[in-house]
């Protein structure tokens, strides 16, 4: 069985894991600061999603963790499905999530200023960046684990 | 080794690929009809995406078609790890387009009907869903190869 980097039960999964909460817990701030981001379906789909990527993120974290200082990898075939399912499905709503924010805010620099007067769309735009980081994140983690897959299948 | 229906090769990836290029040119067809769509990022994103995705899947459709026709399985990994790619980066281009279109959409349904006429929206919203169903074909034919790929590394 090979030790796939990035994979579950490893430091490099926990540094990934700690990294999606901490950019998906910016992002919710940095949307929060824009006042009246609800007034747009985007924002707050950015905002639900984030807000479920953060006690994902965290619960694994805390596995990775645990694992890591019991010196005991977790090397169970259906845990590892489970969370590559969930990462799948949290992946392709983030990157729904992203391009959908990152479009309207694009067609709000647009419009008039009184859509969007910029220092609100500035914070905006770091949201949608701190989304789009958590994403990468997110999307690394999954490959990491779908790599380590048919290595526990073939034990 | 494994015969993974929808995988390269079978006569159910032949229908997924000419559904992804009539989807495709079906969203395309709808998105010109509303004149001025080329005011707006995301359309624009989403027409030259699924002017990517036409060639990719007719090309592959074609792939298909020859190998059932001359009853010779294309089973070497190589070219499935290339396929595989493909069909990754197209089907997160595609999502990401397809959702900022249907968040640029919904604002302008919302917004002033001088942005968005009632037929022109219609025709805008036909071509968002065609994408999607386009998207979701890709995702069925990438999960297919996918799963054959550690069968053919097996082998």
């Amino acid at each position: 069985m090979k030790n796939v980097p990035g994979s579950l039960g490893t430091s490099g999964s926990l540094a990934l894991r700690l990294g999606q909460a901490v950019f998906s817990s910016s992002s919710i701030f940095f949307m929060s600061l824009g006042v009246g981001f609800y007034s747009y379906t985007a924002f707050c789909f950015l905002v639900t999603i984030m807000g479920l990527v953060i006690p994902w993120s965290f619960t694994l974290a805390i596995l990775d963790g645990c694992s890591i200082l019991a010196r005991f990898p977790i090397r169970q075939s259906g845990i590892l499905k489970v969370i590559i399912i969930g990462d799948s499905v949290l992946s392709i709503l983030t990157l729904a999530a992203v391009s959908s924010t990152a479009s309207i805010v694009d067609l709000l620099l647009k419009a008039d200023v009184s859509f969007c007067p910029p220092r609100i769309c500035r914070s905006y735009q770091i949201s949608t960046a701190m989304a789009f980081s958590s994403w990468l994140l997110s999307l690394t983690s999954l490959l990491c684990n779908l790599w380590l897959l048919p290595t526990l299948e073939a034990d």
